[in-house]
């Protein structure tokens, strides 16, 4: 391995940049020369690619966001699109290639190995959660100190006028975030994809929560789920109070990386360039049980998530 | 003057509680004995009304929303309503109220007195910023921090991603949340109640970013403007480009009072108690050129706020 | 198991609230009688015990420091002190106590239950993240996201002043804090206790850095390798430079507990009464793996600790 | 005026920035060529001296610190050095000069303007809020907030710890940091060198504290009354009580500039240019009375600032 690439893609995630910045001082230190993919697989597709110094790198590290930009690339599908693209990494000379965000990206990797015998390793980022074969994405600590941020707020107005707020925070497949943001945040009550809790449910936790004095609740509502809109329409007519919602939307995505992302990213980073150097690739990168570890890439999609029911009980025990 | 009360009416807004602790603390420490009325109007009308110790105080500058709680309460426009709710304070012996509230729980106390002959005094609190008579309400400068929260982590994305994204914050009648916090947060574009700007005005903006390389937008929308979905949807015919929307919400509403605001409401606080001390009644408190100001209570609806057409026009000549 | 009690000793962390009120939650929602314990050994000694009630245990998850207070109680260590405490339990009929602490509380723990028959639980919560047997200590991770928020308020002023400032953080006897601190902020050199690295090579490395250009260095250092004051004078005389110090002191161990940590606190609250519903005691709970674990309580002080030379070696690469 | 420079000067507060962008902005919309100075006077004098362009000012108004650097430069007290400063101006038509920091600033430029007829505009930049004629400084309100979030920190260890702790906060002259955290965060004793508070009344003050059932207490030293160190020494003697003390430094220049900063120091830079499109000089630029006004120069340092003695008994009333 001589040459190696970065790339972001997908839906941005703070700590990225900690991974980016490893990567690229990690390989600096070696002897492996360094290029930057701008826009994920449309700047590789696009030939925007850029030698990366030392320069580049700094100051990043506190940043959210990725300063390698990002953007959805929907004609890679296209095996003759990827031909091209992959082109603009062989005319370099590149051989490796570290891609930075979620299964989708992940997919889009081993094809371009597949086809074009280029190395990839995966590095998981995304807020959501929701690969498997790591603990934890970069991302997914940040947003959910976030989200408990929102929590704090927007208690502070319920508790002063005594309503239910729903907060609808991301999370498609995976109720993570709403999860443990709910059992973090002292939440009254989740709805997540996983599993299956009817409004009626939820109204009947409301009316028992009036029941014993608790006039206001917080409810976390994961998007995967429905519209916190809808939801709060269902649950007015059953509990007949007054409901407002909060969608956190894109605030979710920002802000500087936390102190658990901003390691994770580094420790991953680095990892990915020490797999390039030793000549491997087609894996993902995760964390579980606090150690850094390797999957065949198509774990991301194929593998079982791990099941969060446990955390799920405890969160409605401590929700009473 | 010998007993007096305290409420806090309409929404919830940081830095009341350093108001309510500052004129109970200071009315304690005079002969005076003090009373908290919870959920505002409502609370005054159902009763629930209590004396203030020492303890009640502790621990809640720097905790947002308010600790009285508040309510609506629309049957309070109604003279016999109000002749119930003063009773119950004549009962007690209390002859002064002090309101922590908007321009309609102004209102509300300027009837209180002119019908019942109790002496009210109003502090400004709503962080809209919407009140005549003072250069700042309790809540806003906290409220403006929060915002530019939540610019800086939505600017992430829209940098990362490269869109544009336009951000809707509170404001009715008064745009000043938006204005500042698009001066404050180098916002690319305003839309705000108290200007005409036709969206045609906007999309050339963003079309002259354009030409200047400029690929990402963050452009506030104060609600009284209309809803940002639908200011995104006629954007987006015009400018051809990514629009998406972020609706704060409630979030803009609590969080722990800013250094400003606690100053603000306990200079307020302080100064209600001397002026019922002075048998003083029917003023609101303001501050206006850095001095705690008084003016006749009805001087918030009929006067007129400080225009502030010459912070828009640098807010327009910075975001080119 | 009918009654347990809960107490919180040694230095109060963030997340340790989080961890008394899953407890007394998930034991309120069995059988079983709560009690708390104030003052931590002191306050068993002073029978400052009190039932707890849900009340008890509301608005108290995202509050940093412990509701419990905490004492030190240097006279636990004599016998005779026991045997009065473990009365005070006793004529309640409490036979379960769950101590949220550092190993020296646990050590206390596990002698009341040697004399005394007292089933014990010990749950490590300290700053520092010096307990083996646990990946993580309740605590930590805000510490940390503290630490960095110091370290790019300092970086403004060190870029603007190109100056060389040393950060002394916590850790007497573990340099994790300084470690991740530097590695999450992109820190420019540590001193840790585990690594005998001496001034030299810090001076060395800062004389490196100003060759490249780099005009301004943020220096990590665990109070238990000395006090930043001598190790400055020490490196001016080395690298002619103006080195300023910061002591983060107190500040460290309080603020809003972050996601990781309440998380972490609400598992291992939940756990404990788990354990003694169970009829086991002398244990220690742990995370490991991202697994909640259980070892014997002697386990704290006995065992080893995860090495962190790996991510030493990782650190010292990136800050070059 | 064709061509003006802007600098920055002594210690860095947070908002300079948000002065650099408007001033640099404002002129780059007008036919102004505008120039940036490094490192202050320093730069001044070795000629870094570089053209701004648009893409300078990007990306700078949320961030502390200065982006133009500032250096000490006791040189330029020396009326040659001056001359050689002043010429690296001339030759390049410069006759218009920014300077923003603190009244020793303002003096250098006074005499610039003096002696070689630079038009210059003070703006009043630095955290101690400690020049005339001006309500505010730049930079003081957000490190206001700083110091409320460390008291929030530290009183959670307090609290816990039931320790009296004492915070030394910035201000050699002026107490205006102490004073208004003591009132906004509800500090409980407060030593600034306006006010001759000798020790014994302070130890009064806790006993009092003690008595009526307060078991921790926060005191705010400003620096200009001594060190922290000493203060906690004599007042042990008197309390027989465990006191503790945080020494904040470095950490209070540095951070996001609050919405106040950045809107005042906006204001203020485009104030500026504009006075110097009108041709005047030997002006600093204020704020009163929420208007933004201009003083002569040497006001800043031969007016008197306005007296706090209201608030400072406020305080004291507020703590008891």
């Amino acid at each position: 391995m001589k040459k190696i690439a970065i790339l972001t893609s997908g839906g941005d995630a703070p700590g990225m940049n900690a991974a980016v910045r490893a990567a690229g001082k990690f390989a600096l230190n070696t002897d492996l020369e360094v290029y930057g993919i701008k826009r994920g697989y449309l700047g590789m597709l696009n030939d925007e690619i850029f030698k990366i110094s030392s320069q580049d790198l700094g100051g990043i590290i506190d940043r959210g966001g990725t300063s390698l930009l990002t953007a959805r690339c929907p004609e890679f599908k296209d095996p003759k699109i990827r031909a091209i693209a992959a082109e603009n990494l062989k005319k370099r000379g590149i051989d490796g290639l570290i891609v930075i965000g979620g299964d989708g990206s992940f997919h889009g990797a081993d094809l371009l190995s597949k086809e074009h015998g280029i190395k990839v390793i995966g590095i998981p980022g995304t807020i959501d959660n929701d690969i498997a074969g790591t603990d934890y994405t970069i991302g997914f600590d940040t947003c959910l100190n976030t989200i408990l941020d929102a929590i704090q707020k927007v208690r502070d107005t319920a508790t002063s006028h005594e309503r239910t707020i729903l907060i609808e925070v991301m999370g498609r497949n995976a109720g993570d975030l709403a999860l443990y943001a709910s059992m973090a945040g002292g939440g009254d009550g989740i709805l997540i994809p996983e599993q299956d809790n009817p409004i009626e449910v939820l109204a009947y936790q409301i009316q028992q929560r009036r029941r014993r004095g608790k006039l206001h609740d917080i409810i976390l509502v994961a998007e995967g789920v429905g519209s916190a809109h809808t939801v709060a329409e269902e649950l007015k007519k059953k509990v007949h109070t007054d409901v407002r919602i909060v969608v956190l939307g894109h605030v979710q995505r920002g802000g500087t990386p936390s102190g658990f992302d901003r390691v994770l990213g580094t420790k991953m980073g680095a990892k990915a360039v020490q797999l390039l150097l030793e000549e491997k690739g087609c894996l993902m990168i995760g964390i579980e049980g606090n150690q850094i570890v390797t999957h065949p890439i198509e774990y991301a999609w194929e593998g079982q998530r791990r099941n969060h029911m446990e955390d799920y009980e405890l969160t409605q025990v401590l929700s009473k």
